[in-house]
Protein backbone atom coordinates (compact mmCIF):
# COMPACT_ATOMS: atom_id res chain seq x y z
CA UNK A 1 0.00 0.00 0.00
CA UNK A 2 0.91 3.64 -0.72
CA UNK A 3 1.25 5.39 2.25
CA UNK A 4 3.64 8.72 1.07
CA UNK A 5 2.20 11.48 -0.78
CA UNK A 6 5.74 11.82 -1.69
CA UNK A 7 5.80 8.80 -3.57
CA UNK A 8 6.73 8.85 -7.11
CA UNK A 9 3.54 7.33 -8.69
CA UNK A 10 1.60 9.78 -6.57
CA UNK A 11 2.99 12.92 -7.74
CA UNK A 12 2.92 11.65 -11.39
CA UNK A 13 -0.62 11.00 -11.04
CA UNK A 14 -1.43 14.31 -9.65
CA UNK A 15 1.15 15.85 -12.21
CA UNK A 16 -1.61 14.46 -14.72
CA UNK A 17 -4.64 15.96 -13.06
CA UNK A 18 -2.87 19.52 -13.26
CA UNK A 19 -0.76 19.56 -16.49
CA UNK A 20 -2.22 19.14 -20.19
CA UNK A 21 0.91 19.26 -21.52
CA UNK A 22 1.68 15.88 -18.96
CA UNK A 23 -1.45 14.15 -20.19
CA UNK A 24 -0.32 15.03 -24.15
CA UNK A 25 3.22 13.53 -23.29
CA UNK A 26 1.94 10.54 -21.69
CA UNK A 27 -1.27 9.96 -23.11
CA UNK A 28 -2.57 9.62 -20.26
CA UNK A 29 -5.73 11.38 -17.89
CA UNK A 30 -7.44 10.78 -14.88
CA UNK A 31 -10.33 9.48 -13.90
CA UNK A 32 -12.04 9.40 -10.39
CA UNK A 33 -15.58 7.56 -9.17
CA UNK A 34 -16.91 4.28 -9.38
CA UNK A 35 -19.45 5.12 -11.76
CA UNK A 36 -17.34 7.36 -14.24
CA UNK A 37 -14.77 4.27 -14.12
CA UNK A 38 -17.73 1.83 -14.83
CA UNK A 39 -19.00 4.27 -18.03
CA UNK A 40 -15.18 4.63 -18.70
CA UNK A 41 -14.59 0.66 -19.29
CA UNK A 42 -17.91 0.31 -21.08
CA UNK A 43 -16.33 2.65 -23.70
CA UNK A 44 -13.59 0.22 -24.39
CA UNK A 45 -10.91 2.60 -22.74
CA UNK A 46 -7.83 1.26 -21.23
CA UNK A 47 -6.99 1.42 -17.67
CA UNK A 48 -3.75 1.47 -16.82
CA UNK A 49 -3.86 1.75 -13.05
CA UNK A 50 -6.56 1.96 -10.35
CA UNK A 51 -5.31 3.13 -7.28
CA UNK A 52 -7.57 2.63 -4.90
CA UNK A 53 -8.53 3.16 -0.90
CA UNK A 54 -10.17 0.18 0.22
CA UNK A 55 -11.09 1.80 3.60
CA UNK A 56 -13.50 4.68 1.55
CA UNK A 57 -14.44 2.10 -1.51
CA UNK A 58 -18.05 1.24 -0.09
CA UNK A 59 -18.01 -1.69 -2.49
CA UNK A 60 -15.80 -3.93 -4.09
CA UNK A 61 -14.88 -2.73 -7.63
CA UNK A 62 -15.26 -5.67 -10.30
CA UNK A 63 -12.08 -4.69 -12.19
CA UNK A 64 -10.59 -6.62 -15.65
CA UNK A 65 -8.43 -8.97 -13.97
CA UNK A 66 -5.51 -7.41 -16.23
CA UNK A 67 -5.47 -4.04 -14.56
CA UNK A 68 -3.12 -2.95 -12.02
CA UNK A 69 -4.87 -2.33 -8.53
CA UNK A 70 -2.86 0.02 -6.01
CA UNK A 71 -4.13 0.45 -2.40
CA UNK A 72 -3.59 3.66 -1.26
CA UNK A 73 -3.82 5.10 2.86
CA UNK A 74 -6.52 7.63 3.17
CA UNK A 75 -4.73 10.05 3.61
CA UNK A 76 -3.42 9.28 0.14
CA UNK A 77 -6.40 8.99 -1.06
CA UNK A 78 -7.53 12.27 -0.19
CA UNK A 79 -5.02 14.23 -1.88
CA UNK A 80 -5.67 12.49 -5.03
CA UNK A 81 -8.98 12.76 -5.00
CA UNK A 82 -10.10 16.02 -7.11
CA UNK A 83 -13.99 16.12 -6.12
CA UNK A 84 -13.08 14.87 -2.24
CA UNK A 85 -14.84 12.10 -3.19
CA UNK A 86 -15.98 9.12 -1.14
CA UNK A 87 -15.44 6.35 -3.87
CA UNK A 88 -12.32 5.18 -3.13
CA UNK A 89 -10.83 5.34 -6.62
CA UNK A 90 -8.75 7.21 -9.18
CA UNK A 91 -7.76 5.37 -12.31
CA UNK A 92 -5.08 6.23 -14.99
CA UNK A 93 -6.36 6.08 -18.30
CA UNK A 94 -4.93 5.60 -21.75
CA UNK A 95 -6.28 8.64 -24.05
CA UNK A 96 -7.56 8.14 -27.55
CA UNK A 97 -8.27 10.21 -30.18
CA UNK A 98 -11.62 10.16 -31.81
CA UNK A 99 -11.51 11.66 -35.12
CA UNK A 100 -14.37 12.53 -37.43
CA UNK A 101 -14.56 9.21 -39.86
CA UNK A 102 -14.85 7.29 -36.62
CA UNK A 103 -18.02 8.35 -35.66
CA UNK A 104 -20.57 6.09 -36.23
CA UNK A 105 -23.50 7.56 -36.71
CA UNK A 106 -27.44 7.21 -36.81
CA UNK A 107 -29.56 6.86 -40.17
CA UNK A 108 -30.23 11.08 -39.14
CA UNK A 109 -27.68 11.94 -36.77
CA UNK A 110 -28.22 15.14 -34.06
CA UNK A 111 -24.50 16.64 -33.50
CA UNK A 112 -23.62 19.21 -30.91
CA UNK A 113 -21.00 21.70 -32.52
CA UNK A 114 -18.66 24.02 -30.31
CA UNK A 115 -16.62 26.44 -32.18
CA UNK A 116 -14.74 27.00 -29.22
CA UNK A 117 -14.26 25.92 -25.46
CA UNK A 118 -14.23 28.93 -23.57
CA UNK A 119 -14.07 27.04 -19.94
CA UNK A 120 -13.97 22.98 -19.49
CA UNK A 121 -16.78 22.71 -17.32
CA UNK A 122 -18.84 23.95 -20.03
CA UNK A 123 -18.07 20.82 -22.47
CA UNK A 124 -18.36 18.62 -19.52
CA UNK A 125 -21.81 20.19 -19.17
CA UNK A 126 -22.81 20.25 -22.89
CA UNK A 127 -21.81 16.56 -23.24
CA UNK A 128 -24.49 15.73 -20.20
CA UNK A 129 -27.33 17.58 -22.01
CA UNK A 130 -25.84 15.54 -25.24
CA UNK A 131 -26.38 12.67 -23.74
CA UNK A 132 -29.75 13.07 -22.20
CA UNK A 133 -31.31 13.60 -25.66
CA UNK A 134 -29.37 10.82 -27.26
CA UNK A 135 -27.29 13.33 -29.78
CA UNK A 136 -24.40 11.05 -32.06
CA UNK A 137 -21.99 13.22 -31.20
CA UNK A 138 -20.12 16.51 -29.44
CA UNK A 139 -17.78 18.19 -32.09
CA UNK A 140 -15.34 20.82 -30.67
CA UNK A 141 -13.96 23.04 -33.34
CA UNK A 142 -10.18 23.48 -31.60
CA UNK A 143 -7.67 20.51 -32.63
CA UNK A 144 -5.99 21.46 -29.31
CA UNK A 145 -9.08 21.10 -26.94
CA UNK A 146 -7.76 18.69 -24.06
CA UNK A 147 -10.40 16.69 -23.94
CA UNK A 148 -9.36 15.65 -20.58
CA UNK A 149 -9.27 18.26 -18.71
CA UNK A 150 -10.84 17.28 -14.90
CA UNK A 151 -13.33 19.95 -14.42
CA UNK A 152 -14.70 18.83 -18.18
CA UNK A 153 -14.30 15.09 -16.82
CA UNK A 154 -16.31 16.14 -13.66
CA UNK A 155 -19.09 18.41 -14.75
CA UNK A 156 -19.45 15.48 -17.67
CA UNK A 157 -20.18 13.10 -15.04
CA UNK A 158 -19.69 10.35 -17.54
CA UNK A 159 -21.13 11.87 -20.07
CA UNK A 160 -17.67 12.09 -21.96
CA UNK A 161 -17.64 8.26 -22.18
CA UNK A 162 -21.20 7.93 -23.37
CA UNK A 163 -20.89 10.24 -25.87
CA UNK A 164 -18.28 10.69 -28.73
CA UNK A 165 -16.37 13.46 -28.62
CA UNK A 166 -14.30 14.97 -31.38
CA UNK A 167 -11.59 17.82 -31.86
CA UNK A 168 -11.10 18.92 -35.23
CA UNK A 169 -10.68 22.13 -37.15
CA UNK A 170 -13.60 23.81 -38.43
CA UNK A 171 -12.60 23.18 -41.91
CA UNK A 172 -12.60 19.71 -41.43
CA UNK A 173 -16.24 19.98 -39.71
CA UNK A 174 -17.82 21.91 -42.13
CA UNK A 175 -16.45 19.29 -44.81
CA UNK A 176 -17.64 16.42 -43.64
CA UNK A 177 -21.27 17.96 -42.50
CA UNK A 178 -21.78 19.02 -46.48
CA UNK A 179 -20.33 15.22 -47.32
CA UNK A 180 -22.38 13.70 -45.22
CA UNK A 181 -25.47 15.75 -45.84
CA UNK A 182 -25.99 16.98 -42.40
CA UNK A 183 -27.91 20.48 -41.78
CA UNK A 184 -25.77 22.80 -40.30
CA UNK A 185 -27.84 25.50 -37.80
CA UNK A 186 -26.04 28.26 -36.53
CA UNK A 187 -27.10 29.61 -32.87
CA UNK A 188 -26.92 33.22 -33.60
CA UNK A 189 -29.76 36.02 -32.68
CA UNK A 190 -28.86 38.12 -35.83
CA UNK A 191 -30.21 37.30 -39.18
CA UNK A 192 -31.86 33.97 -37.47
CA UNK A 193 -35.84 32.64 -37.20
CA UNK A 194 -36.86 30.70 -34.36
CA UNK A 195 -35.48 27.64 -33.17
CA UNK A 196 -38.59 25.64 -33.24
CA UNK A 197 -39.90 27.30 -36.40
CA UNK A 198 -36.97 25.02 -37.85
CA UNK A 199 -37.10 21.82 -39.13
CA UNK A 200 -34.78 19.22 -37.20
CA UNK A 201 -35.67 15.76 -38.42
CA UNK A 202 -33.12 15.23 -40.92
CA UNK A 203 -29.68 14.60 -40.19
CA UNK A 204 -28.65 18.06 -38.24
CA UNK A 205 -25.70 20.15 -36.75
CA UNK A 206 -26.13 22.28 -33.76
CA UNK A 207 -23.35 24.45 -34.15
CA UNK A 208 -22.61 27.29 -31.09
CA UNK A 209 -20.01 29.92 -30.43
CA UNK A 210 -19.33 31.35 -27.15
CA UNK A 211 -20.66 32.93 -24.68
CA UNK A 212 -18.57 36.47 -24.91
CA UNK A 213 -18.29 36.66 -28.69
CA UNK A 214 -20.59 34.25 -30.62
CA UNK A 215 -19.35 32.26 -33.82
CA UNK A 216 -17.49 33.05 -36.41
CA UNK A 217 -18.36 34.39 -39.99
CA UNK A 218 -17.06 30.39 -41.52
CA UNK A 219 -19.94 29.53 -40.01
CA UNK A 220 -22.73 31.71 -40.33
CA UNK A 221 -21.82 31.35 -44.52
CA UNK A 222 -21.33 27.45 -43.90
CA UNK A 223 -25.02 27.32 -42.24
CA UNK A 224 -28.44 26.29 -43.75
CA UNK A 225 -30.22 28.09 -41.47
CA UNK A 226 -29.68 30.76 -38.28
CA UNK A 227 -31.51 29.57 -35.27
CA UNK A 228 -32.13 31.47 -32.04
CA UNK A 229 -33.80 31.03 -28.89
CA UNK A 230 -36.05 34.05 -27.65
CA UNK A 231 -34.45 35.56 -24.90
CA UNK A 232 -37.78 37.08 -22.98
CA UNK A 233 -36.07 38.12 -20.08
CA UNK A 234 -33.54 41.75 -19.40
CA UNK A 235 -30.74 39.20 -19.83
CA UNK A 236 -29.50 38.65 -23.15
CA UNK A 237 -27.42 35.09 -22.26
CA UNK A 238 -28.02 31.35 -21.66
CA UNK A 239 -25.48 29.16 -20.64
CA UNK A 240 -23.97 27.13 -23.60
CA UNK A 241 -24.84 23.82 -22.14
CA UNK A 242 -28.29 24.84 -21.48
CA UNK A 243 -28.84 26.34 -24.72
CA UNK A 244 -27.75 23.29 -26.47
CA UNK A 245 -30.14 21.09 -24.09
CA UNK A 246 -33.29 23.69 -25.36
CA UNK A 247 -32.01 23.13 -29.08
CA UNK A 248 -31.10 19.55 -28.56
CA UNK A 249 -34.76 18.58 -27.24
CA UNK A 250 -36.70 20.44 -29.84
CA UNK A 251 -35.13 18.15 -32.21
CA UNK A 252 -36.11 14.93 -29.88
CA UNK A 253 -39.35 16.40 -29.91
CA UNK A 254 -39.71 16.45 -33.66
CA UNK A 255 -38.76 13.81 -33.84
CA UNK A 256 -40.86 12.09 -31.96
CA UNK A 257 -44.02 13.92 -33.80
CA UNK A 258 -42.41 12.96 -37.05
CA UNK A 259 -42.16 8.96 -36.01
CA UNK A 260 -45.81 9.06 -34.61
CA UNK A 261 -47.49 10.73 -37.85
CA UNK A 262 -45.08 8.75 -40.19
CA UNK B 1 -8.93 55.48 0.22
CA UNK B 2 -8.89 52.32 2.57
CA UNK B 3 -5.44 50.65 1.94
CA UNK B 4 -5.71 47.67 4.73
CA UNK B 5 -7.29 44.45 4.18
CA UNK B 6 -7.41 44.83 8.23
CA UNK B 7 -9.60 47.95 8.14
CA UNK B 8 -12.99 47.09 10.51
CA UNK B 9 -14.94 47.57 7.61
CA UNK B 10 -13.41 45.50 4.97
CA UNK B 11 -13.25 42.76 7.64
CA UNK B 12 -17.62 43.23 7.97
CA UNK B 13 -17.61 42.89 3.99
CA UNK B 14 -15.57 39.51 4.06
CA UNK B 15 -17.98 37.66 6.95
CA UNK B 16 -21.14 39.33 4.88
CA UNK B 17 -19.69 37.43 1.99
CA UNK B 18 -18.67 34.04 4.11
CA UNK B 19 -21.52 33.60 6.51
CA UNK B 20 -25.34 33.37 5.72
CA UNK B 21 -25.73 34.06 9.88
CA UNK B 22 -23.78 37.57 9.50
CA UNK B 23 -25.88 38.48 6.24
CA UNK B 24 -28.98 37.26 8.11
CA UNK B 25 -28.19 39.39 11.41
CA UNK B 26 -27.02 42.02 9.45
CA UNK B 27 -30.45 42.44 6.73
CA UNK B 28 -27.19 42.41 4.38
CA UNK B 29 -26.00 41.25 1.29
CA UNK B 30 -22.51 41.66 -1.13
CA UNK B 31 -22.83 42.32 -4.77
CA UNK B 32 -20.41 42.87 -6.77
CA UNK B 33 -19.61 43.72 -10.68
CA UNK B 34 -20.72 46.58 -12.66
CA UNK B 35 -23.50 44.82 -14.70
CA UNK B 36 -25.02 42.73 -11.11
CA UNK B 37 -25.39 46.42 -9.56
CA UNK B 38 -26.89 48.03 -11.88
CA UNK B 39 -29.42 45.08 -12.59
CA UNK B 40 -29.82 45.18 -8.35
CA UNK B 41 -30.43 49.05 -8.72
CA UNK B 42 -32.99 48.54 -10.85
CA UNK B 43 -34.56 46.37 -9.18
CA UNK B 44 -35.11 48.84 -6.30
CA UNK B 45 -32.73 47.11 -4.01
CA UNK B 46 -31.07 50.29 -1.50
CA UNK B 47 -27.29 50.10 -1.66
CA UNK B 48 -25.66 50.68 1.69
CA UNK B 49 -21.75 51.36 0.25
CA UNK B 50 -20.16 51.05 -2.24
CA UNK B 51 -16.45 50.21 -2.38
CA UNK B 52 -14.71 50.73 -5.74
CA UNK B 53 -11.63 50.69 -7.02
CA UNK B 54 -10.85 53.55 -9.34
CA UNK B 55 -7.81 52.00 -10.66
CA UNK B 56 -9.78 48.72 -11.77
CA UNK B 57 -13.18 50.35 -12.79
CA UNK B 58 -12.65 50.64 -16.20
CA UNK B 59 -15.52 53.32 -16.44
CA UNK B 60 -17.10 55.79 -13.92
CA UNK B 61 -20.03 54.35 -12.56
CA UNK B 62 -23.33 56.33 -12.37
CA UNK B 63 -24.73 55.92 -9.06
CA UNK B 64 -27.40 57.65 -7.26
CA UNK B 65 -25.85 60.46 -5.39
CA UNK B 66 -27.20 59.17 -1.66
CA UNK B 67 -24.73 56.30 -1.78
CA UNK B 68 -22.11 56.01 0.46
CA UNK B 69 -18.76 55.20 -1.89
CA UNK B 70 -15.73 54.25 -0.05
CA UNK B 71 -12.51 54.02 -2.63
CA UNK B 72 -10.24 50.61 -1.41
CA UNK B 73 -6.66 49.91 -2.84
CA UNK B 74 -5.91 47.83 -5.51
CA UNK B 75 -4.89 45.24 -2.55
CA UNK B 76 -8.26 45.93 -0.97
CA UNK B 77 -10.32 44.97 -3.84
CA UNK B 78 -8.34 41.76 -4.81
CA UNK B 79 -9.29 40.96 -1.10
CA UNK B 80 -12.86 41.19 -1.45
CA UNK B 81 -13.57 40.90 -5.16
CA UNK B 82 -14.82 37.33 -4.42
CA UNK B 83 -14.80 36.77 -8.73
CA UNK B 84 -11.08 37.68 -9.01
CA UNK B 85 -13.45 39.89 -11.52
CA UNK B 86 -11.95 43.25 -12.76
CA UNK B 87 -15.06 45.76 -12.53
CA UNK B 88 -13.68 47.30 -9.67
CA UNK B 89 -17.27 47.37 -7.51
CA UNK B 90 -18.18 45.57 -4.39
CA UNK B 91 -21.37 46.57 -2.78
CA UNK B 92 -23.36 46.14 0.25
CA UNK B 93 -26.96 45.78 -0.47
CA UNK B 94 -30.39 45.84 2.35
CA UNK B 95 -31.98 42.41 1.60
CA UNK B 96 -35.57 41.82 1.46
CA UNK B 97 -38.23 39.61 1.70
CA UNK B 98 -40.45 38.90 -1.19
CA UNK B 99 -43.69 37.30 -0.26
CA UNK B 100 -45.54 35.26 -2.47
CA UNK B 101 -48.50 38.05 -1.98
CA UNK B 102 -45.83 40.46 -3.09
CA UNK B 103 -45.65 38.52 -6.83
CA UNK B 104 -47.33 40.78 -9.46
CA UNK B 105 -47.85 37.60 -12.10
CA UNK B 106 -49.11 38.15 -15.76
CA UNK B 107 -52.12 36.91 -17.00
CA UNK B 108 -50.83 33.72 -17.78
CA UNK B 109 -48.10 33.24 -15.07
CA UNK B 110 -44.90 30.82 -15.68
CA UNK B 111 -43.13 29.90 -12.96
CA UNK B 112 -40.91 27.52 -11.66
CA UNK B 113 -40.58 25.45 -8.17
CA UNK B 114 -37.32 24.33 -7.12
CA UNK B 115 -38.81 21.54 -3.63
CA UNK B 116 -34.84 22.30 -2.30
CA UNK B 117 -31.86 23.97 -3.70
CA UNK B 118 -28.97 21.49 -3.16
CA UNK B 119 -26.22 23.71 -4.28
CA UNK B 120 -26.76 27.74 -4.50
CA UNK B 121 -25.00 27.89 -7.84
CA UNK B 122 -27.87 25.65 -9.42
CA UNK B 123 -30.32 28.30 -8.00
CA UNK B 124 -28.25 30.82 -9.80
CA UNK B 125 -28.69 28.75 -12.76
CA UNK B 126 -32.42 28.04 -12.56
CA UNK B 127 -32.84 32.01 -12.21
CA UNK B 128 -30.87 32.75 -15.33
CA UNK B 129 -33.00 30.38 -17.18
CA UNK B 130 -35.98 31.46 -15.84
CA UNK B 131 -34.86 35.46 -17.14
CA UNK B 132 -34.08 34.34 -20.54
CA UNK B 133 -37.87 32.61 -20.75
CA UNK B 134 -39.82 35.44 -19.32
CA UNK B 135 -40.83 33.40 -16.31
CA UNK B 136 -42.60 35.30 -13.46
CA UNK B 137 -41.04 33.78 -10.61
CA UNK B 138 -38.79 31.32 -9.17
CA UNK B 139 -40.11 29.98 -5.55
CA UNK B 140 -38.51 28.16 -3.24
CA UNK B 141 -39.86 25.47 -0.71
CA UNK B 142 -37.51 26.04 1.96
CA UNK B 143 -38.48 29.47 3.98
CA UNK B 144 -34.89 29.17 5.03
CA UNK B 145 -32.86 29.31 2.00
CA UNK B 146 -30.37 32.23 1.52
CA UNK B 147 -31.23 33.79 -1.68
CA UNK B 148 -28.04 36.21 -1.03
CA UNK B 149 -25.35 33.46 -1.12
CA UNK B 150 -22.70 34.53 -3.20
CA UNK B 151 -22.21 31.42 -5.31
CA UNK B 152 -25.81 31.81 -6.19
CA UNK B 153 -25.62 35.83 -6.87
CA UNK B 154 -22.23 34.59 -9.12
CA UNK B 155 -23.75 32.09 -11.28
CA UNK B 156 -27.35 34.11 -11.76
CA UNK B 157 -25.24 36.66 -13.35
CA UNK B 158 -27.79 39.55 -12.30
CA UNK B 159 -31.31 37.16 -12.85
CA UNK B 160 -31.52 37.37 -8.78
CA UNK B 161 -32.78 40.64 -9.71
CA UNK B 162 -34.43 40.36 -12.61
CA UNK B 163 -36.54 37.47 -11.85
CA UNK B 164 -38.65 37.56 -8.36
CA UNK B 165 -37.54 34.78 -6.25
CA UNK B 166 -39.57 33.78 -3.16
CA UNK B 167 -38.66 30.97 -0.37
CA UNK B 168 -41.48 30.02 1.43
CA UNK B 169 -43.38 26.44 2.60
CA UNK B 170 -44.58 23.72 0.29
CA UNK B 171 -47.66 24.46 1.94
CA UNK B 172 -48.16 27.74 1.38
CA UNK B 173 -47.17 27.36 -2.19
CA UNK B 174 -49.41 24.68 -2.90
CA UNK B 175 -52.47 26.76 -1.62
CA UNK B 176 -51.20 30.22 -3.54
CA UNK B 177 -51.51 27.89 -6.81
CA UNK B 178 -54.68 26.48 -6.19
CA UNK B 179 -56.08 30.11 -5.21
CA UNK B 180 -54.70 31.26 -8.19
CA UNK B 181 -55.44 28.72 -10.62
CA UNK B 182 -52.13 27.64 -11.61
CA UNK B 183 -51.95 23.82 -12.54
CA UNK B 184 -48.96 21.98 -11.20
CA UNK B 185 -46.71 20.32 -13.38
CA UNK B 186 -44.38 17.89 -10.87
CA UNK B 187 -40.69 16.67 -13.19
CA UNK B 188 -40.40 13.25 -12.05
CA UNK B 189 -40.05 10.21 -14.33
CA UNK B 190 -42.72 7.77 -12.64
CA UNK B 191 -46.18 7.85 -13.71
CA UNK B 192 -45.56 10.83 -16.19
CA UNK B 193 -45.99 12.14 -19.44
CA UNK B 194 -43.91 13.17 -21.90
CA UNK B 195 -43.45 17.24 -21.25
CA UNK B 196 -44.12 18.22 -24.71
CA UNK B 197 -47.48 16.36 -25.05
CA UNK B 198 -48.53 18.59 -21.80
CA UNK B 199 -50.29 21.93 -22.11
CA UNK B 200 -48.50 24.66 -20.55
CA UNK B 201 -50.54 27.64 -22.53
CA UNK B 202 -52.74 28.03 -19.08
CA UNK B 203 -50.93 29.67 -15.82
CA UNK B 204 -48.49 26.43 -14.85
CA UNK B 205 -46.08 26.16 -12.18
CA UNK B 206 -43.08 23.62 -12.94
CA UNK B 207 -41.69 21.98 -10.09
CA UNK B 208 -38.63 19.90 -9.55
CA UNK B 209 -37.19 17.99 -7.25
CA UNK B 210 -33.57 17.28 -6.14
CA UNK B 211 -30.96 15.63 -8.77
CA UNK B 212 -30.44 13.32 -5.95
CA UNK B 213 -33.87 12.54 -4.73
CA UNK B 214 -36.55 13.79 -6.50
CA UNK B 215 -40.10 15.36 -5.37
CA UNK B 216 -42.02 14.76 -1.86
CA UNK B 217 -45.72 12.93 -2.48
CA UNK B 218 -46.69 16.14 -1.22
CA UNK B 219 -45.94 17.95 -4.35
CA UNK B 220 -46.98 14.61 -6.27
CA UNK B 221 -50.67 14.55 -4.69
CA UNK B 222 -50.94 18.24 -6.01
CA UNK B 223 -49.85 17.97 -9.28
CA UNK B 224 -52.63 18.83 -12.17
CA UNK B 225 -49.91 16.21 -13.87
CA UNK B 226 -46.60 14.81 -13.81
CA UNK B 227 -43.96 15.39 -16.93
CA UNK B 228 -40.66 14.16 -17.92
CA UNK B 229 -38.41 14.77 -20.14
CA UNK B 230 -37.16 11.71 -22.13
CA UNK B 231 -33.65 10.64 -21.25
CA UNK B 232 -32.46 9.03 -24.43
CA UNK B 233 -28.55 8.29 -22.91
CA UNK B 234 -26.83 6.20 -21.17
CA UNK B 235 -26.88 8.44 -18.00
CA UNK B 236 -29.89 9.07 -16.08
CA UNK B 237 -29.88 13.08 -14.93
CA UNK B 238 -29.79 16.20 -16.31
CA UNK B 239 -28.54 19.25 -14.63
CA UNK B 240 -31.59 20.72 -12.41
CA UNK B 241 -31.54 24.46 -14.48
CA UNK B 242 -31.00 22.63 -18.04
CA UNK B 243 -34.55 20.66 -16.85
CA UNK B 244 -35.84 24.20 -15.76
CA UNK B 245 -34.71 25.74 -18.92
CA UNK B 246 -35.99 22.70 -21.43
CA UNK B 247 -39.69 22.62 -19.36
CA UNK B 248 -39.88 26.65 -19.53
CA UNK B 249 -39.03 27.06 -23.73
CA UNK B 250 -41.58 24.30 -24.43
CA UNK B 251 -43.71 26.50 -22.65
CA UNK B 252 -42.62 29.72 -24.47
CA UNK B 253 -42.92 27.62 -27.79
CA UNK B 254 -46.89 26.37 -27.05
CA UNK B 255 -47.86 29.61 -25.87
CA UNK B 256 -46.21 31.60 -29.62
CA UNK B 257 -48.13 28.85 -31.47
CA UNK B 258 -51.26 29.14 -29.30
CA UNK B 259 -51.04 33.14 -29.46
CA UNK B 260 -50.42 32.99 -33.31
CA UNK B 261 -53.25 30.67 -34.11
CA UNK B 262 -55.57 32.44 -32.24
Amino acid sequence: MITSTQNQRIKHLLLLQQKSAQRRADGLFVVEGRREVEHCLEAGFTLRTAFVCEEIAEASLSLPQDIEVVPVSRNVYERIAYRGGTEGIVAVVEARKTELTDLKLSSSPLIVVLESVEKPGNLGAVLRSADAAGADAVIVCDPLTDLYNPNLIRSAVGALFTVPCVACSTEECISFFKEKGIQILTAQLQDSKLYYDTPMTGPTAIVMGTEATGLTDQWRIAADAHIRIPMLGQLDSLNVSVSAAILLYEAVRQRQLYNNVK
